[in-house]
């Protein structure tokens, strides 16, 4: 994601996913309060992480959501109890900026902050040390990209394409495996953090089920049109075709039934909810062209300037805003086919 | 403190520092040792707090001593118990280089790791949070400057200085008090966070008894040569006079017998041990004139540049270097007199 907050910043060009987060608020404070169980459990601390938090204003808006759905368990559920003291850390990969996250927080807060650097896909804490875990719009990005899709010799080589979408179907089952694997070992790993009585809330960016290959699913048609501007710039000379070859974007799109599945074949962690949030986001929170553009410039720029230097990037995002005015997107907005998956897990004792 | 690791970064002019931190070691170890009591108290994770802990090698070194200490102590204890995990919480204030500080961190390193921004001098924890507190060489920085040094009715007010070192009783009463409400702040705040059993171990750079108006040690008259030099910029019209005259350095040198009279009447903390570490630090670690220049640039840079601008440092470092190479702590270096106080505390039952 692009620190800072400049013009293509994540931090302002994060409207789609601060949908994700409204829409998932009003069921957020439902499950917290319903299925949170503090009644026999008494808490020296309240312990929350957002994993995979970024740095913007939804970061803040999502733990404020918690901290008061929070407060309101406790103060209508133990009316005679003091309300725990809340220590909320900001998880994210060490590239993240940190330092415009920590800008961010209000100097006056109900609960003492923390950022901790890493990847969400192995241990970040002490085992039991969490009572309320929580991810948003994180969950779709891999640890890395399947070897196979840069091996000529692989039938999942994936020449001439940035991302599975358009793609044979070798490389979107290439995708898929390594999306199983990162999220057995995201749920591995925070079911030896969450604490007796802790859950879980995973807001899940993905695709309805039925899309299994993912072809039509048009947030990652968005990724096609942006490979196919590279493969333009390839073919005029501007960049070479070998490099939009070893080019993959490590993002992928979950069905609700997929994810599901991988969460029970784990095991260690128990659904106690899943539902679609239904296609929320981009119609209402990105109306226009240039919107829409920024947002993918925000979330894709630090890669494309990691693989083919930083020169390329106002030709290929203004390449990509021509073909975007004539995609579906834009002209038919309701073929926008992107979901939510809502999760609420708990620790499984029955395994 | 400088960010980043360029020339003139915290990161790389910081051994003075870091012979403070190696003269410490062996008392750290020795006090870990023999007064962390953990027979009868069984931790879910030990959790260790570095307060001030700035962005640089010697953040990872402490932390390295400690948790190789508290391994040992675990497995000679009890060597029957598997050793609990290890959660490590990196302070500084806000404007701290966290991502600097985040990329020193080794990939494989035996502690869970978390940043968290914010002043010492306030609650940064959930009350009994933290089994190990520790501080080197930040408590000398002032959470903020005594307003009647900037006030010019004031019998303190510092007119044509930068620091107390040479300057009236009066200015050095109003920095020694400043201290003194600084250090009850930060006493009371980690008497609140430290855990039964919990210990909180200072090294605390000082000026030996006996130097209570500061006028004779060493690095206190490193500021007041620098403000010399910019008292000299002033004369020559290349700043402002009055621009001296409100400028003043957020810092204070305590003796041992200062520190302990206010940890005493505070009472909210005990003593366990309080000695002090000798001359050590500047001659071992930073022989010559050049590494002298640029340890003090790489701590008082940031604070020049927000006052008088980024145009003025090259030359007042020049001229700052001038006049060192004809100063006492070149010329007569026995006369070095700063100290480092180590102090090891823990919670007081009988308050």
């Amino acid at each position: 994601m692009n620190g800072g907050d400049g013009a293509s910043s994540y931090a302002r060009n994060s409207s789609y996913q601060r949908g994700a987060i409204e829409a998932a608020e009003a069921l957020l404070r439902k499950e917290i309060n319903t299925r949170l169980d503090i009644t026999d459990h008494s808490y020296s601390s309240f312990t929350i992480a957002d994993f995979g938090c970024s740095s913007g204003p939804n970061t803040i808006l999502a733990v404020d959501i918690i901290i008061q759905a929070l407060h309101d368990k406790f103060s209508s559920s133990l009316p005679n109890t003091t309300t725990p003291q809340f220590q909320v850390y900001f998880n994210d990969v060490s590239r993240t900026d940190f330092n415009a996250l920590f800008a961010l927080l209000p100097p006056q807060r109900p609960y003492f902050a923390s950022g901790v650097p890493g990847s969400f896909y192995g241990n970040l804490f002490p085992n039991a040390h969490l009572n309320l875990a929580y991810s948003s719009c994180a969950l779709c990005w891999l640890s890395d990209l399947p070897p196979e899709l840069t091996d000529t010799s692989s039938p999942a080589y994936n020449r001439g394409k940035i991302h599975y979408t358009g793609a044979s179907a070798e490389v979107a089952r290439a995708y898929s495996c390594q999306y199983r694997k990162d999220i057995k070992l995201f749920l591995h790993a925070r079911s030896q953090e969450l604490a007796e009585n802790g859950l879980m809330a995973l807001i899940v960016p993905g695709v309805p089920d039925g899309f299994l290959d993912c072809q039509e699913a048009s947030t990652g048609s968005e990724f096609d049109l942006l490979g196919s501007c590279l493969m333009d710039m390839a073919r005029e000379g501007r960049i070479k075709e070998e490099e939009v070859d070893s080019f993959n974007l490590p993002i992928y799109y979950s069905t609700p039934k997929e994810l599901e599945d991988i969460i029970k074949s784990n095991g260690e962690l128990k659904i106690d909810k899943i539902e679609t949030l239904g296609s929320i986001g981009a119609q209402g929170t990105m109306p226009d062209l240039e919107s829409r553009v920024l947002y993918l410039r925000a979330v894709l720029e630090g890669l494309v300037r990691t693989h083919f230097g930083h020169q390329i990037l106002d030709d290929l995002f203004d390449r990509y805003a021509l073909k975007l005015a004539h995609s579906s997107f834009i002209l038919q907005p309701q073929t926008h086919r992107s979901i939510m998956i809502f999760a609420l897990l708990s620790r499984c004792y029955d395994i």
